[in-house]
């Protein structure tokens, strides 16, 4: 076991109300934001800049980073597809970029609308605009445990995208559909570092039960980064496959209980989880709120 | 990482319907019960034998017990808290006995309405009996992780109450208000091994979204048994705070995905569960009938 401090980076206000029903006013995504930095996260996916037409959540992304709380040490990242969204990205002041490839060849062209090949080449250019501007770059491979198409996706595949993608600040590797287990964490750590040096980050959904076991495993791995959103939003917890985001609260429940620093405040957490939950009207996936801290 | 085999007991029938609002009729209990041995798990906690007036839910254990299939190679467990439950357990035919002692004072008084003293002399006297009788004997220590009212349980607190209570055939430790993480998992593995040689078996509830990951530990640890239920009943879908037992299909696939052999089938397990959450009539907290099995 390892007892390294790991960075969390927080996703709800831009995968988890990508994914909720109930489009948020800029207003009180802010609001959302506002808690989140002030309960110590350092790192916030504020937003995503696709087409409103295809992701209605992100259309006020601009009005969204015009306003979040410009704090010495916060990091603000927006998820972009293309060279459109990197100018949107530019334009609109986010600290770094989270370019995401998809790991198969037909989610990838039903997700974003290219083949694995465009998607490589777009991160090469887009990366490299963005290191020019001064911003950090992530590659998230997205489908990186398990394709709703393909079916399975070999740690070898995940590995060889990222071979093919140099230049990242950061390999992120998502559980984008929550098939994987920690077993498999294991396998495309191993093949991933046989490639790159990047510090690697995760992207677990805990639509199995499983995303937390595999958040610990890659810790104890040695992962720098964990993705979570506060109250685990993100699956319409009245969809019929819930798949949030692991939340916040319940995975700094179980760092800091195993002696891992965040410096994130557990009790701000929830309430900033408690913030969404009345915006979005519907009790969230993540436990925590409702079981309590321990001991009181 | 280890990659024995585990044995998983069913606990949906005693732990999950014994905290579940709904009081379930007997033919339905074994109903349940032949769906779980169809399925493949071999040792089920069927039945509690504590007085009908604190647990209503399991009023008909002698009932439920005359009716359960008798197949070579399937176990049943009845949980008893004294001697009048041992009676009723032997006359019922459970095969073995699972014991349970509290771990500190205040809950042991409040739960079992007895000191721990006396519980642990109430283990001695029904471990020799029901050896006498030929039955296998659990050691349960309940709030082994921690208690409601006395806050931390240290693992050194719960090594002791094994070492006062010998003869067990097994020493199951239960996190029975669901706080422990995995480091509490080591710790209190490590100190347990210190003063038996007991096959250990683990009780997690996903209160805190951490029983997966204790579960997993628990197994790489070297574990014999892990306690589950199908569905992941026994935390009121509707209540505040809900306090399910681990699932035992999100866990079979964990493990099955882990390459971890159990001899359960994952399809038959999830019939089990949808059975008892018709029954139940709300859904119950288990994940993988939701999401589906992956790949499909």
């Amino acid at each position: 076991m390892q007892s390294a401090n790991v960075e969390i980076v927080e996703v709800g206000p831009r995968d988890g109300l990508q994914n909720e029903k109930v489009i948020v006013p800029t207003a009180a995504k802010v609001a959302y934001i506002e808690a989140l930095v002030a309960a110590g996260l350092r790192r916030v996916e504020a937003v995503s800049f696709v087409h409103p037409r295809l992701v209605p959540q992100m259309a006020d992304a601009e009005d969204v980073m015009a306003r979040v709380p410009r704090i010495p040490g916060v990091r603000y990242a927006g998820l972009v597809l293309n060279e459109r969204g990197l100018d949107r990205a530019l334009a609109a002041g986010v600290d770094e970029v989270n370019v995401v490839v998809v790991a198969t060849e037909t989610f990838s062209r039903r997700n974003q609308g290219m083949s694995v090949d465009d998607a490589v080449r777009g991160f090469g250019v887009i990366a490299e605009r963005a290191h020019g501007a001064g911003l950090g770059v992530t590659l998230t491979v997205a489908a990186g445990f398990g394709c709703p198409f393909e079916g399975e996706v070999s740690p070898a595949r995940v590995a060889e995208l990222v071979r093919r993608c140099p230049g990242a600040d950061e390999i992120a590797v998502a559980d984008t559909i929550g098939v994987g287990v920690p077993a498999d964490v294991r396998r495309v750590t191993a093949a991933v570092r046989e490639v790159s040096r990047a510090p690697l980050r995760f992207h677990f959904h805990n639509t199995r039960n499983s995303g937390y076991a595999n958040a610990l495993t890659a810790w104890e791995l040695g992962a720098a980064a964990l993705d979570s959103s506060a109250g685990g939003i993100g699956g319409c917890p009245f969809a019929p496959a819930a798949t949030g985001n692991i939340a916040t609260e319940d995975l700094l429940y179980m760092l800091h209980r195993s002696g891992v620093a965040t410096g994130i405040d557990l009790a701000a957490t929830l309430s900033a989880a408690a913030l969404i939950e009345e915006r979005l009207g519907a009790p969230v996936p993540a436990q925590l709120g409702r079981a309590g801290t321990w001991p009181a």
